[in-house]
């Protein structure tokens, strides 16, 4: 019976994956990974260098999904009958297989999906990662939380008067899943009068990074997984001049 | 002219520190870490079995601050001080200079506040690491968000008003600086109704690992360092029985 092995990989930077990450997806004989069809797969990608040269893979393709609203229960269903298919064929594996997630596997991962439906089945283990947000706020060079800042993780897929609702009540904010998501999120950061303060990052700690001041975007040219940033400005003691 | 690497740790299990951070620490000549008066310090306990038998020590020594309120102008004094001096004295060094920090360097750390004084002055480089809230959410081995979950991470330092406004508005939570605050963020979360959804992780990653829900735990015995958790449960494609 398979023992499941979820690494977290981290931001992108293979430097910055956990020593323990690190050992298991080079010990690996199996690996798996979630990728959209036709594509290599950031995860896959990421681990380019460290693999076994006889490391067995298994891609897990995500069923076509643009074509459905994503709240619909078609879609629903496509999803579940995914992970549940996935779920067993894991659980079947020989041995002991490593599955690839990008950022924290329990910070919004897919993986989890996998997670409720092995864990009472087969052993289940999981090495945390540091978060592709955070890789987005070392990006910029600028510390993301101050002494008692309030930091708030928002997804652009969120309605835009509850995106507005907790851009003004936070200090910090970061905004993920933005892609076709980011002419909403900038109207939203403006009527929070946040705008000005927005980064918006793409492909944080990995080669071809991207910084740019989100006002001054076009919206047309931003990937899915671009993250907005807005930095808090909390306590800091300072001499008084 | 000094060169400073600040290496985040990660939540404690060393482990779980970066490669890149574990490298930078195992080849240091010179670290640098905060601690208490008289404490051995988190972050050197970290270290313990990595750093070279012939690396320089500097326990950067917070003033004793327990005797005055945080918000005291003469407490911010006596931190802003204790910073400006550290930061001459990293920057005097010869060579590099390895900075330890527990968790994310940029995510609330007290390595910011050596960052903004010495990033324009000599050679800074910061290495990210897993937050201590990471460690914990993996602690209680359930996810913390799905979907389009909202994650509100919030210092047991807020007045209840704002803590309980928080926690009312978001998905998930993570509370840091809990301790002496621990009965007014048990207040807010009952007020908020999220009581009896939260956990409390002390030590995550770490020997000595403790987690108990929060409404069963003696508020008399709550270290500084433990973190409330509440999960999010969020969006997940199940199959309608």
């Amino acid at each position: 019976m398979a023992r499941i092995l979820c690494a977290g990989l981290g931001p992108g930077d293979p430097d910055l994956m956990s020593v323990r990450a690190d050992r298991a997806v080079r010990a690996a004989t199996q690996i798996a990974y979630f990728r959209k069809p036709g594509r290599r797969g950031q995860a896959r990608a990421i681990v380019e260098t460290l693999l076994r040269p006889d490391a067995q893979e298994f891609a897990m393709e995500y069923p076509v999904t643009t074509e459905l609203p994503f709240d619909s229960p078609a879609y629903n269903d496509a999803l579940a009958r995914f992970y549940d298919d996935w779920a067993d064929r894991l659980a079947a594996l020989p041995g002991e297989v490593v599955v690839l997630c990008e950022g924290d596997p329990f910070f919004y991962g897919s993986f989890m999906h996998l997670y409720t439906r092995l864990k009472d089945r087969v052993a289940v283990e999981v090495i945390p990662g540091i978060t592709g947000m955070a890789g987005c706020w070392h990006a910029t060079g600028t510390p993301i939380t101050w002494g008692d800042d309030v930091l708030s993780v928002l997804m652009g897929t969120l309605p835009e008067e509850d995106l507005v609702r907790h851009m003004r009540a936070a200090d910090a904010l970061a905004v993920m899943k933005t892609g076709r998501n980011l002419p909403k999120v900038r109207r939203a950061l403006a009527t929070a009068g946040r705008l000005q303060d927005a980064w918006l990052i793409e492909r944080g700690t990995m080669p071809g990074q991207r910084i740019a001041r989100l006002a001054e975007v076009d919206a047309a040219d931003c990937p899915y997984f671009a993250i907005v940033i807005v930095h808090g400005h909390g306590r800091r003691p300072e001499i008084a001049e």
